[in-house]
């Protein structure tokens, strides 16, 4: 399954409104199964890095199944190679914000925050999630 | 002035509205007067190359103030060294689609359609600026 | 529905077997329909050039869902720019050797080679095809 | 010499086939020593950053004639600034799942494989090596 268009903006638009009710101003990203943007929205005034932050933390999502906020804890039990080898891969980003969208156990996408603090930020990739009826 | 971000939203969805009524698939994007994404949405099976067309035709829109449509007639006038070399420029798109977003003879932005004909993509992208109250 | 690995890897050795045939050393590549590579497979002393161009036929097929052969002549129904500006786009091949590939109707990825003429490079890709019981 | 497209195509396609035995799903990549992509197999679903991912292990292989798993190691007897500055080079990977493929004393290639843990992803280049006679 592919997420519609409606759907995906129906997302970044409540991450948005989240943000606002908290008082920050985020960029919001949201990605189909192969990566490719789906949507994306931009609160004017949002810090410029994180416009790309945002789509490569969908992307990061999307890619592996895993929330972003997880990576740091799942790099605790890898080799010393693989925490530092990661982390710099191009579009990998290792921070909360990111979630993963799956319907029926099945990866669909994924929608990244960038914006805010970790925890901003994932709650409002949540709310993003919560709008259109899917769990992280 | 910038664009708000439900604005940007709003946009986006109606031209995507607007090609659902044409029966047609599109990638859209809004960028801000600093050529920044402020807005994307695609429907999913739009082309692939199209993402990134939508993106750099609302840059271009953004950039010179001017329909994307009216850079062939524009560049006529032009020695052959600046029509040859405008259209290889990055992130330069030479063809109909993309519209600026004025308001108050104030360039906030630039919006741009890709997906269909070169007149279904413009038409796309005027029933965006409609919907935010903006001429083209 | 996504190509599994074998059918991917059955496709690139058929178009191979079918340059052995002919003569010729070839680069084929499939991807997905989100455009990600699938499948790749080199003949030594194919042209370096044409391992890029045979993944961007390959992704220029998906995207678009037509032959890349066919572009050529769909492009004389649309306006200078299009024509002049379609064919400079990142990625974009508009020559012969890339299929897409159609599975019920749906456009489940595309198949590139690159390394013959154009039709020695679309028989290679169809011959991938046919392989796996697609048509082109 | 250079490993023919045959050759290629049957050690990814072992490697694909131990992956699928060990429950994993991955990307994985054949260079040749030119650095040049030679073979490439992707299992649906595997993690998108792993494509690339592969395709850099099989090159950082074929680079330095040494599995991947063993930069670590080996960084730790060079000075801090070549330890900090080799792991930020482009397409530099230093952690496990890349392998040399070496013939009667002579590099003519690597493999790469992403997707598992890291002894899993050698396990699987392994696999691909092994099918095609090669020791690593």
């Amino acid at each position: 399954r592919v997420i519609d268009a409606v759907a995906a903006s129906d997302a970044v638009r409540a991450s948005v409104a989240h943000a606002a009710s908290l008082g920050i101003r985020i960029n919001v990203a949201v990605v189909d199964s192969g990566g490719n943007l789906a949507a994306f929205l931009r609160m004017p005034g949002a810090f410029l890095h994180s416009i790309d932050i945002a789509i490569d933390k969908a992307y990061t999502a999307a890619s592996f199944g895993l929330p972003t906020s997880q990576w740091h804890a799942a790099l605790q039990q890898h080799s010393d190679a693989v925490r530092e080898g990661i982390v710099r891969r191009p579009r990998f980003v290792g921070f909360g914000g990111g979630l993963p969208m799956v319907e029926n156990g099945q990866r669909i996408g994924g929608i990244g925050v960038s914006g805010g603090s970790e925890e901003q930020d994932e709650a409002c990739a949540q709310a993003g999630l919560s709008a259109i009826g899917l769990k992280s």
